[in-house]
């Protein structure tokens, strides 16, 4: 994270071809950028290639604006999508959550500490109850109750107040509500949900009840970018805790929130730091 | 395991009732037994009490008939079932497997270093890959082919080397057939099969596969008792690695070999040291 | 923690001799008292046993008083030294900080939401940064600076807060000052201290520095009681996070904020559930 | 593993410099060579610079010399040490062994199923107990006994297997003698350690007695290059592995056995990959 103050910070994609590396390195060499830290992959299976660079100008005067349009002629010929990210970029982020608090309180001491580079612009809610907890930090609280009848219409509001703020992040940090498909799209690879269980194996409702239905040993969490699937987006991170026989339903939550909060701020970082690829709905991530 | 030496472990269960430790502490108090490790845990969802003492006679003269006649007695009023184990025991064990060798090897290591008092009685197989391996072990290896039309047949055959045999355990270390209803009953707390993925994740064939598709960060292995719902049965342990999206299907094969084979093994240990209580589909495992 | 809401704990120790559970167990019984989970360990190298059973009395009426009266009249012949404890008892505690935020964060967390059964009486620090964080959550904090020329003064200004709040335990939650021998052996058994490194490794200043330097592969933390020997004490509880050479010192400062969060908290939770026992300088823990 | 098997591995190291990455992702363009996997890491406290690659030739009639050669003279001019290993390579090894298996038993099981692509030419010990093992998978077994009067001559005896057998790579599998200050310079970066704790936590004899009267909660394993610093060489990889008081320190020496084979699996996996770079006394390890 402390790198992410001086480096700025190159990812793409594009298809495989031969020179897919050259383009970028070759590019950042010309351009009198070192190289800190840098990570290929192929996807032989996908066909797919993805890169990352960490770099830092050699010389003064580095120019944002015509290091893109350079480097987007140098990369169309590869078809490929790309995106350069500055140092201390802190990234415009919309909070959804609903009564439980531990995502949201661990998230709001990472982003009061600068752990997790964001700029939270508002915290969502269908229920009044974390308004203090947002206030406190500073932020502005949106109580939108919902209703079936008025589902569509919430979250028409949570789409202007994410579009109002040019949030390019939304974090479902414990928010339990299904999004519409058309909300799904609208946010595809840049809405983080955190769900309470290792999936693919306990999805839908009260996992963790599952869980002790099926006397596991182990329970887990899942950060995953949202999409039309419920509980079925492509993976960023995961984490687990062991669990025994005295550990009742209760008890697997209580055990759980832990490692919900700490899966969810893992993802987040790797999503801020441009670690996480998104492609044919897998991930590649760069993680470190 | 070096406890298993020279304690003895007296591991019992009962519906829940007041005096349920007491009846098994105070006898083995007036035994002259100082107990040296003791568990119990109540069910309180189940109704279901377990126990399970280490302990030493502190007299000469301990006499196993004796005491399992007269702690019966007492036992009895409780509707209580329980089992002595003598010191150092080795429990008689028919080892399935097919060809993969991974947990057969890491078996017969532990088996023959004596970290698993196993008293293995025979390998029986499939295929005839893995003769060898059971060989140098010194150890009768039943080479039983199989096929649709045989399938009972042969099944015949592996039950009677179990019953020739006396085997108390049956371990699948990775063996590749699916065991009839009337093998899983016969065989009920006393086979263990180890699956290579979380379950309930991953059921059925190829679940590397799976988890590959899922672009997964944690791949597993569950050791569990067999029953009828194939892949479903009693979790006695767990397992999991990290793993990334740089490990194709046949990497997240070999990834698992390691964890499958270290889940194996603590559940066979569990199961030997009488650590597992089985019931209404469950476990209680008071592990170490 | 659930359990600690409407079970009683009882906890005792003493030396190794016959008849140690059962002194125990049929008092229990005899109070009508149901045992829903009980672990007894003997110490064989210390000769020293432990014992601890969660239990709920069947009939009304339960007496406090009687029954440690009772109780102290059988223990009495064991040298038996024990501690009754009421379900849904919340302990005073005493929380001492410098200028790191994120284990006084946490715990304030868990308080506040009850996942830790604290009644915390006063947050306490060398420094006047953490104020606005204890005061919001109603806390007294006491702004207490240090100086070699004052460092015994503060101290006992600090021992009067913890005697007249009545304050059971302290929390060294990253408390940067090394306590006088007077003031542990004041607090010993009764003050946990997290140490940002997997002790017996790191011991003294910059523990992250020394880890980077070795080039480990693993950090963690370790919550231990304190004692004469500064970062020597019992130990409670060890946590560890995989790093890699990309980790500089401020990284691994970074990533061991939250294995020091999660250790500190599952060592005061296991020394609030009454399952540390703390003898001749190391600790029994009956975790979970 | 599966991906050394089609794929060329170009590792390299050098100062740190701009055009560092660009000299090599080049070449390899100009070369016709696919990059399939790339990892580079500028260390900005050494100033020193890092790079692996894993790529394909997509030409037929890759000439390995004549790629060395070329590769030799761009390399030149930034001082930059770079080895190139072919696909399928199995690395020549002689194995130094004294009487416990376990570490043996693990890495002849990986050797013969193809899992390490290792090519054993000895296996050494200072006591015959091991040879059927080493027999029964086809080894040469050399029993070279050692007293304190034969130490040097001994050690002459093991550099000779060394020599006469071509082997690159040698590994201390529980080889419980310390080498002599030129033993170990001789083989500088190139002999692999495993110690049974996590160092630097517990250097010298019987470590895991350490561990059980300091009380740890967990133990663990370091696998290390050796160096003339017993215990101290730099860390390749380490695991670890929960314990807890009932583990005296014959189980905790049990308990750490599957973590050391492990630990030591992994990291002669890493060697035999290229991933580890050895520099100034640390390492850079692009793990996976």
């Amino acid at each position: 994270m402390s790198r992410m103050s001086d480096t700025w910070i190159l990812a793409a994609q594009c298809p495989s071809r031969l020179g897919t590396v050259d383009v970028v390195t070759r590019f950042l060499k010309e351009q009198q950028c070192y190289i800190t830290e840098l990570n290929s992959f192929d996807d032989r299976l996908g066909g797919r290639f993805f890169i990352r660079a960490e770099f830092r100008p050699e010389l003064d005067g580095f120019h944002e604006e015509s290091f893109q349009a350079d480097f987007a002629a140098r990369a169309g010929e590869f078809d490929m999508q790309f995106e350069l990210t500055a140092p201390g970029k802190r990234t415009g982020t919309v909070i959804l959550v609903s009564k439980a608090d531990h995502c949201l309180n661990d998230l709001l001491y990472r982003y009061r500490t600068g752990q997790l580079p964001l700029d939270i612009k508002a915290v969502i809610s269908n229920h009044p109850d974390l308004e203090p907890l947002a206030t406190w930090h500073g932020l502005p609280y949106h109580y939108l109750p919902i209703s079936p009848e008025t589902k569509l219409q919430q979250e028409a509001q949570v789409r202007e107040i994410i579009a109002d703020t040019d949030a390019e992040l939304v974090v479902l940090a414990r928010y339990m509500q299904v999004l519409s498909p058309s909300m799904c799209e609208l946010l595809a690879g840049r809405a983080i949900n955190i769900h309470h269980s290792l999936l693919p194996g306990f999805k839908g409702a009260k996992p963790y009840h599952q869980a002790y239905e099926k006397g596991v040993k182990l329970v887990g969490a899942t950060a995953h970018y949202i999409n039309n699937d419920l509980d079925e987006g492509p993976i960023i991170a995961q984490g687990v805790e062991p669990v025994d026989h005295t550990h009742y339903p209760e008890d697997l939550v209580a055990k759980g929130r832990d490692i919900e909060c700490l899966t969810l701020a893992r993802a987040i970082s790797y999503h801020l730091e441009r670690r996480v690829f998104f492609y044919a709905g897998r991930t590649v991530v760069f993680s470190n």
